[in-house]
């Protein structure tokens, strides 16, 4: 790790894209057209010896051909000649330089040899390199995005609250694309692939301080050095969420991650201990690192286990219920004044007001709002679930402004879960935008409130 | 339950629609509607004293106004006149009565009353009712669809082979709303509400016969006798796969289902043994439910727990191979002919053949048909499990026929994961058309594959 700033690969005021091309199918042209599509800010320097102008964007022979000064640079040429344009980057003095280009150690024999060339070409030098054999870096703010697939395949998440960084690039890109279908919003996301500069302990520092960062999820399949990165943990889930997605914790998981990263993925009960000591957030699947990443950023710490539930489908409370006593949570008793309020909403035959609240199926909106804003009053109350389910013919849409406006106002933690088609998920997804976690089953959503509550315990 | 028989239910030639309405916003509007838009064969007979005609077709002041034989009848008049709407069509012999209507047992006071009066109304005749409380009967074959929403709310499933029914109506509109999202086919649906007559029990023993019926789903919060369920689950477990949710399974979650639907939920201990001994399989939550029936329903038994990945996303094969070892399963040795054929088709710097099979983030489908075909034919191999990262620039979308023509040939189960966006979701769906289950995330593939590999063991 070096003591030099990697500011620069988030802020940099200039971009060269080095091995830029004029054909649409090369990674190099979709990387220029990406930092053009996302607005980014600042000048873009197409590189390419062989072509004078690319989508209208003068064309250099080599950055050392660009007058001004250079922040940042992607290199997205061959193998056989990137460290060549590394060289150049160091010699025009550029900070930031995002190595796209794979053939190095993860290839074996003469990768190796490049890999350990490309170290001493940076070494005293002020640049820093993040890959090579990445995907580079996309981040809604600084408005770059290095991600070399175009659109239609690869969707694009909204800005928003959580940071993402992952040793594979391949699985980064999967989740950054559901991301996006979900409306899940990302601050800034990095794939860092053979690590041969910058590493996950120097972007957890710098997430730790981002303020547009409020969580951060991690994908890591092993570390460099595990008391470095455990201190590391340490400073930052002081500041800010981690949640972590540790693969290679089985013996075969293990032989994999060596032909994978070429990590050592090292014990897994260690690593496990590490990430509790560190005060992190394992999580255990894929839905689970956003499940949990989206509470932490999104909600305020809880002060108990107390949950009340409310809903408008009685079987989907029974399995609250379940999932409540399974995870080690409680449903709380309503206090006098709650039950009263609520049952002046309620049809007359209706028997009796207890948690979990079920609204039962013709449930509107209005009853919806006082249930919700009675028991985020109640003081027997620690968190809340809300299991709408939005099919029902009484419903309307405008539960979801209840909701949010209800979350605007409440100290205590809110998640909702709802199941369903395109209709329902068009709602779960607006909830999302306005900071309320949403979750497709009752189960994920008591889950994802279990974390929040262990988390504020610590 | 009674001897009669409940077939009438799924292939009326004829229904009435009694409280059939011209108001779009009742529900005897809806159901009508869907009658018609789910193109039922049969003769339709509105039914309502104050119209002529709804939606063009001539409606009748009473079931006994009608001529010909009716072979079911749809209620969905208010409380306080449906069980003299009952007595009309056990009097003009309609022997499948679906009652919608609620405010029966669940409402307690003369709602209990009013249910006993319906049990005695049909009592010694030969109509049978589901319900009443309840949202009826969805069949893709039988062209029926009760569901009183609209479309809109409500996406109707395509035809296909899971069965489902439902104790909770709400939940189970939720799920079969998913499940047209999702492509996932459903034969059958009964919501059986209330179950004052024809219960759980009648309903498994009729899809056990049912030739359009390969695995059937059930949400269950209580049985009526343990003991009759216990010997209906073993005879219909023995000739197709049952999947079994139950909710109220927690002190907490019992005392919800009282309120609820009124059961007993019963140890969940006893009934978790009666599962079991009852050859049926247990699914922990909603993903569960289906993401175990429809490779129950899809795929072949398999012969053993040697496992092999494919994969062009390293991440995920670690994953794989965690979630693999972690269930129990095992990855596969391959052959030396299988590690021969694949090596032919991979790049020249690739390092070894291996399982995980990581075929690299440049495969392309060609790859990818190789591969799947030699670990099919490899006798060190039961199951496949393929995940795909769709989103990479080399691979086309035809990968869905390389998958489906393989699972053609196939005598070993497969099974798919992919994770993305709207893209990767729009081919997951398609290999569900396929017969191929296919899920969001690695852990709920492997999961999958297990409960196909216990089965298969029974």
């Amino acid at each position: 790790m070096s003591g030099k700033s990697i500011h620069k690969f988030f802020a940099p005021k200039s971009v060269a894209i080095v091995g830029a091309s004029d054909n649409p199918k090369k990674f190099g042209h979709v990387i220029l057209k990406n930092y053009m599509d996302m607005g980014f800010s600042g000048k873009i320097y197409p590189v390419n010896p062989k072509v004078d102008s690319i989508l209208g964007i003068k064309c250099y022979k080599s950055v050392l051909d660009i007058r001004e000064d250079v922040d940042s640079a992607v290199i997205v040429v061959p193998p056989q000649v990137a460290n060549e344009a590394l060289k150049e980057c160091v010699k025009k003095g550029i900070e930031a330089v995002v190595m796209i280009t794979a053939g190095y150690r993860e290839t074996g024999g003469a990768g190796v040899a490049r890999e350990q060339e490309l170290k001493s070409i940076i070494r005293d030098s002020k640049t820093r390199v993040v890959g090579p054999n990445c995907i580079g870096i996309y981040d809604s703010f600084g408005r770059i995005d290095t991600l070399f697939l175009p659109d239609y395949k690869l969707k694009r998440p909204r800005a928003g609250d959580i940071a993402f960084i992952s040793q594979s690039g391949a699985f980064a890109l999967s989740i950054l694309d559901w991301a996006a279908t979900e409306e899940i919003g990302i601050s800034r996301f990095v794939s860092y692939g053979n690590r041969c500069d910058v590493d996950e302990i120097e972007l957890l520092n710098y997430l730790s301080e981002d303020k547009k960062t409020k969580a951060i999820a991690v994908y890591l399949e092993g570390v460099r050095n595990g008391r470095d990165f455990l201190e590391c943990l340490k400073k930052v889930a002081a500041k800010k969420p981690v949640v972590i997605l540790k693969a290679g914790k089985s013996k075969a998981g293990t032989r994999a991650v060596q032909s994978h990263t070429g990590s050592l993925a090292g014990s897994y009960e260690v690593f496990r201990g590490a990430i509790r000591q560190g005060g992190a957030v394992e999580a255990e699947n894929t839905e689970e690192l956003f499940d949990f990443c989206r509470v932490l950023a999104y909600q305020p710490a809880a002060k108990g286990k107390r949950i009340a539930v409310v809903t408008n489908g009685g079987g989907f409370g029974v399995m609250c219920a379940d999932s409540i006593e399974r995870c080690g949570l409680c449903l709380s008793e309503f206090s006098k004044d709650t039950v009263e309020n609520i049952r002046d909403v309620m049809p007359k035959e209706y028997s009796s007001v207890h948690n979990p609240l079920d609204l039962i199926g013709d449930a509107d909106v209005r009853r919806f709002d006082v249930a919700i804003n009675n028991v985020i009053k109640d003081k027997n109350v620690d968190g809340i679930i809300i299991v709408t389910l939005l099919q029902t013919a009484s419903l309307g849409p405008e539960i979801v402004d209840v909701i949010a406006s209800a979350n605007e106002r409440s100290r205590k933690p809110i998640v909702v879960s709802a199941s369903g088609g395109e209709y329902t998920q068009l709602l779960l997804r607006s909830l999302e935008k306005d900071g309320i976690p949403a979750y497709p089953s009752p189960d994920r959503a008591v889950c994802a409130m279990k974390t929040l509550i262990e988390y504020s315990e610590r």
